[in-house]
């Protein structure tokens, strides 16, 4: 039986749910922390699952080029490699092609492009990809898709979305089922409804495993993308997991749950943590901010992370002063902790039916703290 | 009672004791791990635990920079601000200052000095450090010297062994006695016996909890540093712990036990894991070296740390290579580990009375390995 979702309540469009995988279940909804290169920087393994973490996501574009797909594969496969038995869904490789390589040229085969670190010219084409995945035994397979750019007009986004399809249906045809694996499509076409109905109906004749929303959080503004997750959510298969891709800030995270998201993934709390910026439940603190210089008070006292049970405020803020790397370890630490346990808690309250109340309160504690 | 120690046995001049303290009990020959600013550099204090240590380094000359001794003290102390409970033992601030600062003006008051971080104007004399010392809470407190430049002439090594001599008088004068606390002279001389005896007996006369070596492994050789060992150690009190400062490499540190040292710092295992570089039972390997990129086994299949049971060298490879924070905190994990073993090993040898036969054991180990 391949890869496969029990719904088990909603609460208005928020859903409670149970992702079961050759790896291990995942309950949702869930928040994948980005272990971009077979590691979720500055984190161990270990450090990972301790923050609550069931299912983590590795990047095709970096893994290809270091230390290669096939390399992964000899080494017993990227479950092994990283010391993560857990789930790992595996992008595509295609948005970070975009963001990232160098001198790229994408047609109907494929993209060809640079690597960013030492130039070496690669060739991606939607059954590479899947050969790609496959070899480094991703859980969930991403489609090679075109990540619209924002803005587009509606003939670019049309045309970007119809490519993804084909380069879909290529990639279902590319996928090999296994028990317990699976493939999910990724829904285009950037802020217009109907190529977002069209985009959904063709992804969902495929009959994927699960479904991403691709193109949001692009930078068309929270708004726009509830708008759009409004609109493309009840076009999905209820009995299907969905992931909002690269999303997002907790608010985001809280509002795309309330429209029907089960997954996310985003470099944000590894990111913000390497940058001395701590998510709690209080908001956002910069630990660098010398007004925490002498603050002998946990980062978040609501958080029992090994960061705020064993520290100071003063302390996280000696050691980005001093530019240790224990800073980034333990605030990295804290911010996957605060996302994993927002969406445990968002869980619980989709269960037991107080979802919207659960996210008024949480936001009026986001606001409500004295950070800034 | 004051810190003290108990020699548990001998095996020619090597000794297995116990260090008692206030903050714990300390197994000797032990090496304490560097947490220069108030963490070992890469490292969580429950990974430093993890790895065996007992007793951990702090630079005065760091803190009292950055957080300040001051603060430390109004936020409870070293050990709680850095979540090290047990034993800290802290060196006096005058060795950095002469390889850190800028502009040190040093006379028989103290040392005057600039901050190499923002070139702030500070001083440090005996009464200082101790003072500093005191308000960091360090479980053993080190004499402020002059670590003896090299090569000196031997006038130039009588003269700074003295005014060591003078400030380790004015150091005992201001350390404040207390339950499980203690201090440690330091005895100078450069590579002149006479000097070195000199300096042990003004010392001895003192009353030290404990006596370091200090002025070596400045760049007089392993030879040169033996030699000395040969002549200090017989001129220290046998109840009475020592302590070898910034001491060294895998094979310093069998050299020096069987010369009767029983503690040991430095930054080595630390900074290596940090450049790739990792000491295990077959020598030192660069992880960086491609012949590590498909090498599948582990660094150290005699060490059972995170690192050695949970990787491959191609892993460690890929994360240097692809410049991954995990490189470095999976490397100092094993490099400590590695040395805590060895200093394990050790005592264990010298209690079973064939510790001669594991030194040589140890050493063949290392030159058997492919390691370069």
């Amino acid at each position: 039986m391949m890869l496969h979702f029990h719904l088990q309540t909603t609460d208005g469009a928020a859903r409670a749910g149970t992702l079961v995988t050759a790896h291990g279940d995942v309950p949702t909804p869930t928040f994948m922390a980005v272990g971009t290169a077979g590691t979720v920087k500055a984190m161990t393994a270990d450090a990972v699952r301790a923050t609550g973490a069931k299912i983590v996501l590795g990047n095709t574009y970096h893994l290809m080029l270091r230390p290669t797909a096939e390399r992964v594969a000899r080494l017993g496969g990227l479950h092994k490699f990283m010391d993560w038995p857990g789930p790992i869904l595996t992008d595509s490789g295609g948005f970070q092609i975009m963001s990232l390589a160098k001198l790229r040229k994408l047609d109907e085969a494929g993209v060809t492009f640079q690597s960013h670190t030492d130039g070496s010219k690669h060739f991606l084409s939607p059954e590479r990809s899947m050969e790609i995945q496959h070899l480094l035994d991703s859980t969930i397979t991403m489609v090679l898709d075109e990540c619209t750019k924002f803005p587009a007009t509606h003939d670019e986004a049309a045309a970007s979305m119809r490519l993804s399809t084909r380069w879909a249906k290529r990639s279902r045809a590319a996928f090999i089922p296994r028990d317990g694996y699976g493939q999910f499509g990724i829904v285009q076409g950037s802020v217009y409804e109907d190529l977002r109905r069209e985009s959904a109906a063709a992804l969902c004749d495929l009959d994927f495993e699960g479904y991403a929303i691709g193109g949001l959080a692009v930078g068309e503004g929270q708004a726009a993308m509830f708008d759009m997750l409004d609109i493309t959510t009840p076009l999905l298969p209820a009995e299907k997991p969905r992931y909002l891709m690269g999303v997002g800030t907790p608010d985001d995270l809280l509002g795309s749950v309330a429209r029907g998201v089960d997954m996310f993934d985003c470099v944000m709390p590894t990111r913000a943590g390497r940058t001395a910026r701590a998510y709690t439940a209080a908001g956002v603190l910069n630990l660098r901010n010398a007004r925490f210089i002498d603050d002998s008070s946990p980062l978040d006292p609501t958080c029992a992370c090994l960061c705020c049970t064993r520290h100071t405020r003063a302390y996280l803020h000696h050691l980005f002063r001093c530019e240790e790397m224990l800073g980034p370890m333990l605030l990295t630490t804290h911010n996957l902790t605060y996302y994993q346990s927002l969406m445990i808690a968002a869980r619980a309250a989709i269960l037991a039916g107080n979802y919207n109340e659960f996210s008024t309160r949480t936001r009026v504690g986001w606001a409500s703290g004295d950070a800034g």
